[in-house]
């Protein structure tokens, strides 16, 4: 490619589009996205360019990166949504709960009374977590019988628009 | 001080003692420590040297350097237990669950079948925090009526020599 921009990422198995990604750091060793199926409003995903499995398996380099993603990422998601704090979790190997293999933070801006026990955003996620074989496509096709809806491709296409903006202001963006 | 060395560290309102601190980054910006009521085997916490509430109020070069220390500590806690992963989980703002308002990340390293349901281990983290105006030296007087007991001090610093150890053959220590 004559381009150094890279078009869309695969998130483990799953084709992500470019239009889901709102950020990508400048190194393009990090992206941010939205997801299927948010547990909270800007429940977002950093996660790195490169298929990694688990934190381990990044380069120095891509670690520092998606931490400091995670840093400009996590402050413009609580300013959009006035949220005076956030879940910042990793489910880093099958073990502890990860099912898609390939290094991603959970960022989750929370709110006060969002949930009736804090913790409980926690499972949330662990059924937030595509099924082993499962894919997005067909997450979108066959909406399953669960309380949390998957969304449209527009509905995630224009949350990630949304997004974009906030980091137009700044001298970082993609 | 003469020292370029800090004796002990103020996490939060409590003070730890040098013993229950098993690693120092070479900044000494972070520290890991153990801790009273840990959830599995191998439960530390990586903090702030410096007192500073939330993620966002560490300096650059402050949350560079946890986040490194994250890294250092999680490798080999998790060698020294055999794990296969581990949940990397901070409450950032108390909104999230923070009690404590110093900035510190859960390491948990876990083993197959440690917990019925993986994300199980979340519901310990929320019972994990002391309360707020609970001083850690008055739950060691005072053991609570909960399925996990406080550990006694010794306990604790035995802990932390054997961990301490882990980053002997390294050239990054204490």
């Amino acid at each position: 490619m004559n381009s150094t921009k890279v078009a869309g990422l695969t998130f483990g198995k799953f084709l992500i589009q470019e239009s889901q990604i709102f950020y990508r750091s400048p190194s393009q060793l990090s992206a941010a996205i939205v997801n299927l199926k948010p547990i909270v409003p800007g429940h977002v995903l950093v996660l790195s360019q490169r298929i990694a499995p688990r934190l381990q398996d990044l380069t120095q380099e891509e670690y520092t990166d998606l931490f400091q993603t995670v840093r400009i990422v996590q402050e413009k998601i609580e300013k959009h949504y006035n949220a005076k704090g956030s879940n910042v979790a990793i489910q880093d190997g099958k073990v502890a709960g990860q099912s898609v293999y390939h290094v991603h933070v959970h960022i989750l801006p929370r709110l006060e009374g969002d949930f009736e026990r804090n913790d409980d955003v926690y499972d949330k996620l662990e059924a937030w977590e595509p099924k082993e074989g499962e894919k997005i496509v067909k997450r979108l096709e066959v909406p399953e019988d669960e309380d949390r809806s998957p969304r449209t491709m527009k509905m995630m296409e224009d949350e990630a628009t949304l997004y974009k903006q906030l980091f137009e202001d700044g001298e970082i963006g993609i």
